[in-house]
């Protein structure tokens, strides 16, 4: 194989396997090369993901060691996509009753929810996560996206048990904005214990959701690592009952009777 | 630019863009490099991404022509993954009360919700698709997954209507199995006049779900265009309401107290 086309192979395999340790021999064997060709090549593509903004090879040295690509969105990229995202969002028509946003044509835009995970994934690249954790339905997408970008599985609790899931464990808590009592459940054997999980969801306001998550993992004697949201409500502050959690956008001042709106960049682009 | 580096920044761009018709020009433009250097790459990344069985590139000629790059699982791929997940699958434990298979662990990992996608996405990859449709909320992973590869948007339906969705245009329909009467919403702006839509679920039983979906599809005057599921049961044959679908796997004989199961391919590998 020319050295041009083992460079589109390896490209793909690479892509493919994001946080995947691959080391030097395993390619060498798989396209019959030399060692230290695998090794201009891994230092070509490597050069050319950060130049294209999508992340980089980490390279682990040793008997055990290998290549690694880490997916990171550059500042660039993030901020150019996160601005996008905001003007879409700022739209007096996707005001809904309740201070809700209209957002799913666009989390049902598979490159949107995509580059939201890339995003995530980017924020979260230094954390130690085993599993992304969401509530059904919407937060379902971005936590996909994210734990593709990361590797790792994904487990989503839901509001009520169903037949096709098997035995589950089940919460209580109250939402933080309306003051509900409401019920959250998972299945037993989806997550191990001592888990490190990320949750991810699409909106926020008071956080009661999402704390609903962070006693949910208690249960499972699992580990909080991290907590990521594409929307969060900022009139909703000062009820809130979670804090340190990256957000993408952030919405102010939403007012159907004005039918006005403001959405500016979250927390997040301060940590890519 | 070099070629070789040109190759990796290619290969990355197609790949992030099932689909799409990405003109000569444009690469020449972006790359800084003769159409003929442009056509001689894309020659090499085409024969590579038939050896790797990930898909091809399209040549369409003419003045507003390009390439486009058709997802497509070669048949060794598809086979090689189908017998795997039939392993999976066929393991007396993942047996649940009433003939349901406990699948989460399976469709919590991204890896393989993306193999599933692009399985449909091949065996579909001559359909005319504007939208891929499923229920919440097991079938989402693998609505994205297909939706990624086909390149179009997804619509989710609902058990309930949620605040934060907007209007909904809802329907009744009787669930194939158990003869209840049962409701499903879709947000009216979420599904444009005339779109033609794959439907894609995890499960498939006497099919009154799916055949809920293609109701509702009238209501949008929208198309059928196709319909996918990952696992059906073929004990329910007989009740079965919907026909002209395509599945990954076939679950046969399954029997709870003898915790017996059987899993064989389905008849989505004879359409690849």
């Amino acid at each position: 194989m020319k050295r041009s086309e083992r460079l589109v192979a390896m490209t793909h395999y690479i892509l493919d396997r994001p946080r995947d340790l691959i080391s030097l021999p395993f390619f060498s064997e798989k396209y019959d090369a030399a060692k230290s060709s695998i090794s201009e090549d891994l230092g070509i593509i490597n050069k050319m993901f950060q130049h294209e903004g999508i992340g980089y090879l980490e390279t682990i040295s040793g008997a055990a060691g290998g290549v690694k690509y880490i997916p990171a969105f550059s500042k660039e990229e993030s901020h150019r996509f996160v601005e996008e995202l905001c003007e879409k969002l700022e739209d007096p028509a996707r005001l809904l009753p309740g201070g809700y946003l209209f957002m799913s044509d666009l989390l049902g835009d598979p490159e949107t929810t995509r580059n939201i995970g890339k995003l995530f994934a980017s924020a979260f690249r230094d954390k130690d996560i085993d599993v992304v954790m969401t509530v059904a339905t919407k937060g379902i997408p971005l936590a996909y996206a994210v734990a593709s970008y990361l590797n790792v599985p994904v487990v989503i609790a839901r509001r009520d048990p169903k037949i096709s899931e098997g035995s589950t464990v089940s919460i209580n808590y109250v939402s933080g904005s309306t003051r509900k009592i409401q019920t959250m459940v998972l299945t037993k054997r989806s997550l191990p214990q001592g888990s490190r999980v990320c949750i991810i969801d699409d909106f926020m306001k008071a956080g009661g959701t999402i704390n609903g998550m962070r006693n949910l993992l208690m249960e499972f004697d699992a580990e909080l690592a991290g907590i990521g949201v594409l929307a969060e409500a900022e009139d909703d502050e000062e009820d809130r009952v979670v804090d340190d959690y990256l957000s993408v956008v952030q919405i102010m001042n939403a007012d159907e009777r004005k039918s006005s709106i403001e959405v500016r960049p979250g927390n997040l682009l301060e940590n890519i």
